[in-house]
């Protein structure tokens, strides 16, 4: 019998999270039952969202995440031995689920076989720019920015794995495109190898002369992966009619909840101009998820969206590469090999 | 020869409005063109917007504003003399204008005849319920907020003429009604004239605790007239795919433009509720401007839409007027009679 691991939340995260909010326990996987199938993780994603979102769940769930897994076993004939999944099972090395299942996670999120999809693109993708990341840049760019040919878009934590990806969909789509990252190393990628027109360092530049240099024009689009100051800046610099898609809040995650951080109102600068700003959570599209993995598939295929992959090897190290993807430390998708 | 009075901007604001930012002038009426007219200012207007749209026009400009006129001599048979306009022609006593000139005055807004539209209601509510603040709160609220009977709506500026006709076009709706406002004689108004279902006193009250306690369910749609860090407070008390419409933000109307107030981030409170927020201006709508004015007309003959007005006696006393509204001093329409 495989000895199964998973990270178990034992402590709500406060501030920055420490080694002892989670815990790694082994556990004995049960025998299936009918329509249940038994997966290994080959690969396991940590991603912003984790942080805050983890506080919805009591003390003792398995850590939430999503996961590429290798059906080991089954008793569900649609769901047959060695196909991949993408599972939204947790930080697991191991799941019983069955996949028919209305509510087969705590996500809500139907897990899926990606064979078929993708199979001439590495599986790692089905957790990046061929998954959730990726539906994230498409639906949060296409369906809340309503972006034109022509128009000025600024990405902010522009070289994580869904900015990247926004700020590639805004090149293929005709759009100017500024990136806004933390390190010279992560701006010179955005502009040489992934084709964004300027690219600004939050921590060495001042952003609004940066910007207003970038974009003398003023901003059209803004994809927020950050909140806060920055966000405040970006937004004082917007045309008419522009359209701001939040889609994190990285600056805040880890700020005290009962006293959270302050930043330059962004109304003032949202009236005259009638700024839309929305928040969003990708699951609001999960009826339109394969259309997004499809057109994300070709570009991909076309040469037009470029991935890159932070890879931490070792299911244990799965603390280290999420605390180290909340401080920047990834380029693109951060994912954990197991 | 009739000596016209006019307000002249002498001095961008600068902070709060000072005496020497506005001049008096006299000034001599030209002789009439064909086509032209000759009103006379019966009611003049003072509004918040006046406050930071005044940075938008150079030395020297009339005042920005709108007022009910008389016209005592007319060149244009469309505009026979004794009928009544509202024209946005700014802190003058006297105007000499084309009313089918395509841009007849600095705003864009075209004159027209109040007469026969609401010919058994007061004039100076051609600048209030019936006028530029009524379609403000017609279609920030409906276009905006897109309320549902049943739901929760918040008013900050509840006492304010947009503020207070919003909170009862909710009640006509069907909405559950909160308005915040200044003082503890405002709240009762709000509660006992206009019935909104409750009034937390920011002052005096802490907004956060209060909201909870009205509003446990939390809170459908906020109409937000003063930004900063009330708004911060309703939403984060925000439901689901909860609506914001950025009317005005008078808190910091008087701030230094360079170093604008900082208020709790928003953007964390906007993800994971996946919140909606919209600045507007009311000239969006100005092809459909009739149809709000008749349905605002409508409620007031029906008595489900109670005016008030706190009116300041003399052409001169106008600024003294308009600060005194920007500190709130007033409950519902601030307006001149000349």
């Amino acid at each position: 019998m495989v000895k199964a691991k998973k990270f178990v939340l034992t402590k709500h995260f406060v501030g920055e999270p420490k080694p002892g909010d989670l815990t790694l326990v082994e556990f004995d996987l049960p025998e299936l039952k009918d329509g249940e199938i038994l997966v290994q993780a080959e690969y396991l994603s940590v991603d912003p969202y984790m942080r805050p979102y983890s506080a919805r769940f009591p003390i003792g769930t398995t850590m939430i995440g999503g996961q590429v897994a290798k059906i080991i076993k089954s008793k569900n004939p649609k769901f047959p031995v060695d196909k991949r999944i993408v599972g939204y099972l947790g930080w697991t090395t191991h799941s019983v689920l069955n996949p028919d299942d209305p509510n087969p996670d705590i996500l809500n999120m139907k897990p899926y076989i990606i064979s078929g999809i993708m199979d001439d693109l590495p599986v790692s993708f089905a957790l990046g720019m061929a998954g959730m990341p990726g539906n994230t840049a498409y639906f949060g760019l296409t369906e809340i920015c309503q972006p034109k040919a022509g128009e000025t878009l600024v990405v902010s934590g522009a070289a994580g794995a869904v900015g990247s990806h926004v700020g590639q969909i805004g090149k293929i789509l005709g759009m100017k495109v500024i990136g806004i990252a933390g390190s010279d190393a992560k701006c010179q990628w955005l502009v040489n190898q992934l084709k964004f027109d300027h690219a600004i360092n939050y921590k060495t530049e001042d952003v609004s002369t940066a910007l207003k240099k970038a974009a003398p024009d003023g901003v059209d689009c803004y994809f927020d992966n950050v909140g806060g100051e920055i966000s405040s800046t970006v937004i004082y610099q917007m045309r008419l009619r522009g359209r701001v898609s939040i889609c994190g809040s990285i600056s805040s995650y880890n700020a005290d909840m009962t006293a959270l951080p302050k930043a330059t109102i962004v109304q003032l600068g949202m009236i005259f101009t009638e700024i839309k700003m929305e928040g969003f959570m990708v699951t609001r599209w999960n009826d339109r998820w394969m259309e997004a993995i499809q057109k994300n598939v070709a570009w991909i295929r076309e040469g037009k969206l470029i991935s890159r992959e932070t890879v931490t090897e070792g299911f244990e190290n799965m603390f280290k590469a999420f605390t180290g993807m909340l401080k920047g430390e990834n380029f693109g998708k951060a994912i954990v090999k197991v």
